[in-house]
């Protein structure tokens, strides 16, 4: 099966040039200025843009939440990737106290199996870290599930102390595996919601203010300095707060090997979110919290001078009716999350590239390069050159659309963005050589994704 | 009973003027330019120095340290004290794991009372907070003992969580107590430390190789960043490393009411003396320890601009001979600690005005005005002004003396900077309006130091 | 002559004490508790601080401007200064292209002789700088002209080139001068000028537009730089701008004798004043001009924290009819500057001790004993010590005073703060040992200042 | 004419893909995994790089100076580039004093015509900007010599004051030019050598001794403050010191637009070279001078953090004998240069890649993707891309050269490396099509080269 896309802008991180690419079975296999072969397929992209298919390098796609499940499974949730042009994903396997990271493996591996619609990887979140399950980390990076998140919050269920977080990185230090941390300090947050909470204070807005910026940057400090002394790379998972990307920006300027990532939420949206009426503020109950309206700016400053390298989704739908609502006299009981699987390229490439923040490569480096290689996908994945899939996309820079719950694919009952019209859209998206997504239509099936295993860091 | 110490250069943290004080009872009632009083005693201090007492805000004397105790109980150490011109001490009173504040306070008012030669204070260390015992926080300001000293460091002896620290920092919001830290990350040393010892690593310098610099800025930026979310100042003890002063630079610099000490041990000593033969280096196992000589003039660089504000001294000497011994096989079994009580104010002298890197009003205001202004001793002490206490120190600039255990007042069989020449030392020790040290000689008397209720922080 | 100042709350830069201060000849003499010796007047200070007289380092009187001359000559200028509290001013005096410095310091001491009220020294603006002018700088500092004020900005008027710079910083190594400097770029803030008035902007805020912060930032640090590399401490004047804040305080954390002082002005007043209707604008035409609201607060964090030594005035009034007018139809024609000499002490007391944003020690030592220090007064101003000037304040903490043009003593028709309620003002102010200033009242002499000869830099 | 470039590992600033380059004509035209074309000539490239041609965008081919002139032309230094494996240079056109900027180009169209062996472009070193000059510029911009030079060093000679530097910011903000800078403060310097000769010393390493770090720190803060206040990007020449690279970082993490080149020079050489016995040291003679040896690893962390976006070499040859010499008695008199522009990349590759102090893909981006995007060469230049010139090397990883006057191609009697040991060497060049380098051999034609006509600036 050969297929050429014509004609079409083709763009990499750091080349754009038009001309043709050719798909032969899964892999791209020319590139070429007026490419003249006879194939199966000819899809013309004149006047689009041939992009690498988006990599989004968190999602949470079916995971239990206290009695709860977040809204999309993976079937739901890589239908709803594919169409907002996202070819790939690594979600996050969890183990549980006393569980073998093994078990915790083979459970995320059964939820995707037979459901992915396009390629998925797994994080492994560590939550008990031993003997038996520090020497499982080595085993698992040899599998290609080669980063472990760990958190500095929510004591008593994720949390680890640092001795802990320590020891796990200094085994990749051993292992080449990746230590991605979701830095915010859980002990001071407890006081701080302990406290609200003692004050009467039950509105989401609290689940903000009990969450201060400061509480970020100081474990985006310590996760650095923990991996400094470790003498390791580090990856700090949705980086919300312009005081903890100062952090970040300032351990780079000292050459330490400091990785972030943000969300598009933490661009788009802000603190006066929380602020809407009723219990609408629950939309928004994410952790870290959405900030001041001022610091979008610093963050998009972050992206465009590489002290982000990423934007991710951290995607955890929950509806509001049933779930968000469990929280709705205890901000402390909402669900976290929000979604974002299907909208992150669109918003991206309408606040980014059509608002001239970033330019058209940086656009693809931050959504498709860069977490391909971070997180051991490259060149596999990421980019468009001779060998690699061919995961495309061809997006229409200039079709407008206008962002609603009724009309995305994720399984949620609301969404943050509704109502917002963006620039730049997805008008067709292949997944190892397969349409799977064509003219508004999904044409891809269950169970054509397969798992990634990834090689260890390359940071 | 008065007294008049007659055309001295009188020396404050501001002043510098030449003339009379006369000191009545136990206070300083008159400063003057030709005073001609009838009075009891005439000291001449032509050509001398006449300084406010000295104040060491961090000693432990006759502290219980794993069957062992310091070598100096509060006679000896006060008397040292005495010789070296410092008049006033801030020991630290220890909590045991479930007992009360106030058990401890006691069981270290009866170790003071009926020995110290001068007046002293307590903090509390505090290593098991409960709801009971931040109550007793409330108390033991409105007593005296309002500072009060957490670890974050060794884990499983006084290490803290952050949740818990955070808890204590709120309180003193409250009820205006100080929080002075010891600021490492307790966490990383002790994986680092096993990892040694598991390595066959036993001498002496493995406890500053394990003991990383990081460590020390990274545990300094979070109590700072606790202190902040919880709008309360802090107290940074010992500060050894430049890196961690860099911390507090940066948290001044901001506009945060962040203090911190040295001690002279980091000011003269480096990690070089690790590297002396056989068991030699256990001299200076202390935490932090000793860093790189090149960062002596970094941190003197901090005393000078007051991102450092006091210089003490962690007195907590253990000989040689059955006590620092006990580690010979173990680094991480030597009691950690060195002498220092009697020599702080010759050294700073000589290091720092004779060698021009301060001035002589701040080698007072960081040897006595501000320990006593931010530990709530100020004005009774770290002044010359009438109405305040007659500690007073007649000093002789120019005075050479060659520091030495045989000669000095310490009770410990080394001293670490044995051997060095320095210039300017006390002639004459006046403690509230008694002279206790005159030409070499002890002639106070036991017991007459006093206990000093400290005032809530004015920081 | 022997004045008794009793029972007041004595404040120095560190002391705060209540009781006596006994005054001989021009001499502060005795300080105690209860002084009880034959005097000529008692003074009840109860309830009142006493303070070392104010210094204003930063003042222009009698100053030609354009064919005009700045409202206040020595003796109005001196007398308001005296009814605000302060005792003791560092004026200007311009050496024009072509004379010698001495030529300039004896036209001003002309301008002085017989007028001022209080004490008085001279800055010597120097403006051509050549062999035989470097040779005076030497001379004056020895004859107590030993500061010399150079211009970044007013090309062809005032502004001196980097290599010129730069000379008469190596030669304050040798003769220890002190350089001060008005840091701002003259070359860019010209071409800026000359663009707004060729759009046709003539309105006073075209003043500030046309100087941008980034303009005084820049020629901070290069003021700085060319310091360093002479080797000599800088003393920048008139600071405005948070970013010139920022180089004065990474200098100084780099250990760099950087100094700098800001103005009331810039602490109370802001860009929003040149918006106000009509010409009114122009009262606030100064250079550098008034900065964003928002900066205020970073300015009182850099007076907290001593990146700011010294608040002065620089006080050059014009009045409004016939002189501010001359630029009402072209900004850059506005005689720059505004009276502050009189409403210095007031508005920083109230504004920062009664705010609480400094303390009371700080605010004295910010308006008196720094100046002195650093201008080389000291200790013969700048402090209430024995042997000292007996230049005193006796100061009212809670006395209101509304601020207005009409009743304050400055001779110029309108005031920048006209309207403003203060908490704090001079009830009695002393110079030398005679009273001056007295429940409303003056009461001193024209001419009985005296010239201040002042020793060389102790920075 | 078509050639294929068979089973290289074709690498680009982002990609690194195993595979086939096809050429016609002048052009890449297809890139595949096995291309099977008719072609006219095959290249084996197994086991080799294929790398974009290298870009130095800063050299001076025979260029006048003090009576002598450098001692390349356009045809052997573009001989010795080729040999080196850069294919594109950007010299430097001089106006001088009086006349056109028009006129200076076509003197140094002159110069390159009928000899260059490579594309080559120029920059417009600007020494007279008036009106007429001013206009000019914009005429400049359009017909492909969109960059201009301006220098704060060199008084009397090249130095702009900053009035005429910001106006000349101004004027690219509106023609899409770009400004490069000369960075050092030419007025300190200027005192400071007349300074040293006055005292006596005359060796080559004064010339080092005389630049300090901090007049190039200074004048590179200057530099961005003045293209900040005009709203444009700036670009710093060959950057040499740590303290102005901190500079630059600062402003990058502010958002500023500023970019910095380094040269191989100041990566591999080091003050220490001056101190060579008699008058070697003249051979590093170059402005800015060579720097602390420990200042290396500082600029490479700027070039793998981007903070250093280019390294260039200065080229700017000037043999031992007759020209060096002059300066024999006086350090000033030397003539300023080195020779680089042939072992550029062969130092970049082994300094860089081999040592793992960046990436092979950074490696190909500072020598030629970036040059190539900042001065408007791209795609034409800079890449590997369908459509982009076939400005390609094969480029053995593994071939070790010892650089030596003699075996290199520049026409100068010494080499600053002369005996280094360097791993990674061109095998075969190829400009537009051409084989011009192969195995040693030069196969071009002098004057083959073609003037580029580059865009306005996309930085």
């Amino acid at each position: 099966m050969r297929t050429l896309i014509k004609n079409g802008t083709v763009v990499t991180a750091v080349d754009t040039w038009t001309g043709d690419v050719l798909v032969e079975g899964e892999r791209v296999v020319q590139l070429g200025s007026r490419l003249d072969v006879p194939v199966d397929r000819t899809i013309d992209a004149t006047g689009k843009y041939v992009l690498p298919g988006g990599i989004d390098v968190h999602t949470h796609l079916d995971m239990p939440f206290g009695g709860s499940t977040s809204a999309d499974d993976f079937s739901s949730g890589t239908i709803a990737a594919a169409f907002g042009g996202t070819t790939s994903i690594v979600d996050f396997a969890i183990q549980y106290k006393g569980q073998t990271l093994h078990h915790a493996w083979e459970t995320w591996m059964r939820k995707a199996q037979g459901k992915a619609v396009i390629d998925y990887g797994f994080h492994m979140i560590v939550t008990d870290l031993n003997e038996q399950t520090e020497a499982e980390m080595d085993g698992l990076v040899k599998e290609g599930v080669s980063s472990f998140k760990l958190f500095m919050a929510y004591p008593g269920v994720f949390m680890m102390d640092d001795a802990t977080i320590f020891r796990a990185l200094l085994r990749t230090g051993e292992n080449g595996g990746t230590i991605c941390m979701h830095a915010e300090n859980g002990g001071v947050i407890d006081v701080l919601v302990q406290r609200a909470l003692k004050q009467g204070h039950k509105a989401p807005k609290y689940h903000a203010l009990t969450r201060p910026a400061r509480a970020e940057a100081e474990a985006t400090h310590r996760a650095i300095a923990l991996a400094e002394m470790a003498d390791v790379p580090i990856y700090i998972v949705h980086l919300s707060a312009a005081e903890a990307l100062e952090q970040v920006t300032a351990a780079r300027d000292r050459g330490i090997p400091a990785y972030a990532e943000t969300c598009p939420q933490y661009l788009f949206l802000s603190y006066d979110n929380y602020e809407e009426p009723g219990f609408e503020g629950a939309k928004y109950v994410m952790s870290p919290p959405l900030r001041p309206k001022a610091q979008q700016d610093l963050l998009w400053r972050g992206i465009s001078g590489n002290d982000l390298q990423v934007i991710s989704t951290d995607h955890c739908p929950f509806c509001m009716k049933e779930q968000k609502e469990i929280g709705r006299d205890d901000f402390s009981k909402i669900p976290n999350g929000a979604p974002g699987i299907e909208t992150r390229m669109s918003l991206v490439f309408d606040g980014g590239v059509t608002k001239k923040r970033i330019s058209l490569n940086r656009f693809v480096e931050v959504t498709s390069t860069s977490p391909a290689k971070i997180f051991g996908m490259y060149p596999r994945k990421g980019t468009i050159a001779p060998g690699s899939d061919a995961d495309l996309v061809v997006f229409d820079p200039l079709r407008e659309t206008v962002l609603a719950a009724k009309t995305l694919h994720m399984k949620v009952d609301y969404n943050p963005y509704e109502g917002r019209r963006v620039k730049g859209a997805a008008d067709l998206v292949m997944s190892r050589g397969k349409v799977i997504v064509d003219g508004g239509k999904f044409t891809g099936r269950a169970g054509d994704g397969v798992f990634l295993r990834r090689s260890g860091r390359s940071l």
